[in-house]
């Protein structure tokens, strides 16, 4: 149930694609009517509330991504072009451009996406005259807001390829997935999700194991509650009962998000997808990780970036809807216990049965992923 | 902060040794001062409130084990002996025997140790004359609780010399664990925890990762909770950042309990055990299981009884303190979406580096599994 006030909201969302929140087209981030400033959904209310944020500087949008407000590498990175387009209304200098990356960066140092679209926004910016810096920065942002989803519905469409396949060998097709990557996670159609709408669309019998990935529930809280807004049949899981699962053979195909693809093929993602993917190795259950152009380091082995370690209230509290109604917080472990939050870890290359990029399917491996994106940027 | 109620309870509890609560030792299970009923601490309020049932019948007993207010293989299995004796104190004949194990069973039915309790105490009772069972059961059930603490102290014995050993090597110990193998899911010490605390006890510098383990938050709540207790350093981690702590080598060694050990030495465990065990072995730690000897089905392969689906609503909701102190119950998951809720998993014996028996160590091999338990009952 989501609240009243989304009704109002519809007016405002000019998006005549874009999933679907009860029956109406959405994308997840969009350009206010000022022009200036962005609007996105706040992803910590949802599914409780569906509320739309407006972010109208730089230091907002620093917030929102630090908050965890907005999350998801394509959304975080597109997000953070606008914090720069927006920073650079006021001083469009370089010692301007540099604080507001500065400023950006400092919001979530361990999110390669974040370091990716500040190089991008950088080199695009840094040559122009600074009076024909604020419309570059603008034109850069929708360009990669625009590339996001394209690059998505390629993904979706490979990736329904891939289901088409399994369906044809069994009627039907159940995806396991982990994480978030729908698309709220990016600015339309997600990249693990995309080629489950597209089949679901297409009228395939699809059905998704949503594990509940904790400490955020991005599982519980976001994946369920797209694929439910969506029609898609799910069943949301603990994330320990995902080797179960996938061990009694109720998985067809494995299908996750990518934070970052290292040169080598290594995917780095939400804090669980490593042992997700050793189930589905250890059971001969393809584990594929869904893409988009933006994520490959083609140049880069190891982490650009330091492993994240997030708030320990995350794991200490969880927030769900109270039995009144309302939005309360719980606290769920001991008192006086500390807790840790590391929020991605590595899946080894090894383990990935391949890659859905948006340039078509490839294995996980450093000769493919070089072919595939020659000369790709280090991040 | 415990409900000040604890300290009138104290008197009550007469439990000279045991582990401890707020200093005070305690028994998990204690005969009441009537002679005939049993206490026991409910484990759905902790570790909120610190509440003592008393089960004056079987059906009070099967109540508390369906809603798990009481459980652990272990605790389970005392419990349900106890649930026989409290039956024939109002019919001791065989049709009353019989019900009152039906009506047991029928709690959980997929939980092996409720199968073997119920087993053992109708071998017991079956041949005696009616006039004597009543007091045949219960010194059978006080012998299988006395039985339980000797095995886990064993248990802990045993397993503090590997931590022993580990200390010697890193002058510190790691340890992580999955589920709640602790005392208060068993008689007194537990199984996995119970070297911890031996460890500890004699100095060692110990500190255990503790995975939550939803749906249920068995980590969370009870394991964090009995650490913090007795003073053992630890620290709570989200399910599927097991594999993540695992593979940056923070963790020595892994110690889980075990619902059932197969003749084969696959372990039948919480739900998210095999994950856990998948992650030790692709990083070379070394994972054992503590397991009592009633745990060891030394004559069977397959599981005697039917993988256990719990509520959906342990996976939809959580249960926690809120901001106001009060104890509430969040939903968890977006509204509408269904949730799935096996109980266990089977961890494969490959995956297994050997068992911390009351007997020694061992492989979890036929072969050793035969030697050490030679005749070893079904279940």
């Amino acid at each position: 149930m989501l609240q009243p006030e989304v009704c109002a909201r519809r007016a405002v969302c000019p998006n005549a694609r874009g999933m679907k929140i009860e029956g109406i087209s959405h994308r997840s981030l969009w350009l206010a009517e000022d022009g200036r400033s962005v609007h996105v959904f706040d992803q910590t209310r949802l599914p409780w509330k569906l509320e739309t944020l407006r972010l109208a500087g730089a230091e907002q949008v620093a917030h929102a991504i630090r908050t965890a407000q907005i999350r998801g590498a394509a959304l975080v990175g597109v997000a953070t072009a606008y914090g720069i387009a927006l920073a650079l209304r006021d001083d469009a200098t370089d010692p301007a451009l540099d604080a507001a990356a500065a400023l950006l960066l400092d919001a979530r140092p361990g999110l390669a996406c974040l370091h990716r679209s500040i190089r991008r926004m950088s080199a695009a910016l840094r040559d122009l005259p600074i009076a024909t810096r604020v419309a570059a920065a603008y034109a850069e942002a929708a360009a990669m807001a625009e590339e996001d989803v394209a690059a998505n519905a390629a993904i979706g469409r490979h990736g329904r390829a891939l289901l088409d396949t399994i369906a044809a060998r069994h009627g039907a097709v159940n995806v396991l997935t982990h994480g978030h990557a729908g698309w709220t996670a990016s600015v339309d159609w997600g990249t693990a999700l995309a080629p489950v709408y597209m089949a679901h669309d297409a009228g395939l019998d699809v059905h998704v194991w949503v594990s509940e990935t904790r400490p955020r529930g991005l599982g519980a809280a976001l994946a369920a509650w797209e694929l439910g807004q969506h029609g898609v049949p799910h069943t949301v899981i603990a994330d320990g009962a995902s080797g179960q699962v996938i061990q009694r053979g109720a998985v067809d195909i494995v299908l996750v998000g990518a934070e970052r693809i290292s040169r080598l093929g290594d995917l780095t993602n939400t804090i669980g997808t490593y042992p997700v993917a050793l189930a589905a190795r250890d059971n001969g259950v393809p584990f594929w990780a869904a893409v988009a152009t933006a994520a490959v380091d083609g140049t880069a082995e190891a982490p650009a970036c330091p492993v994240e370690e997030r708030p320990s209230t995350e794991v200490t509290t969880m927030t769900g809807r109270a039995l009144d109604g309302s939005v309360a917080t719980v606290r769920v472990v001991a008192s006086g216990s500390r807790a840790a939050n590391p929020a991605h870890d590595v899946t080894p290359s090894r383990l990935i049965t391949g890659l859905i990029t948006d340039r078509g399917v490839c294995p996980a491996s450093e000769a493919a992923i070089a072919r595939l994106f020659p000369g790709q940027h280090a991040a």
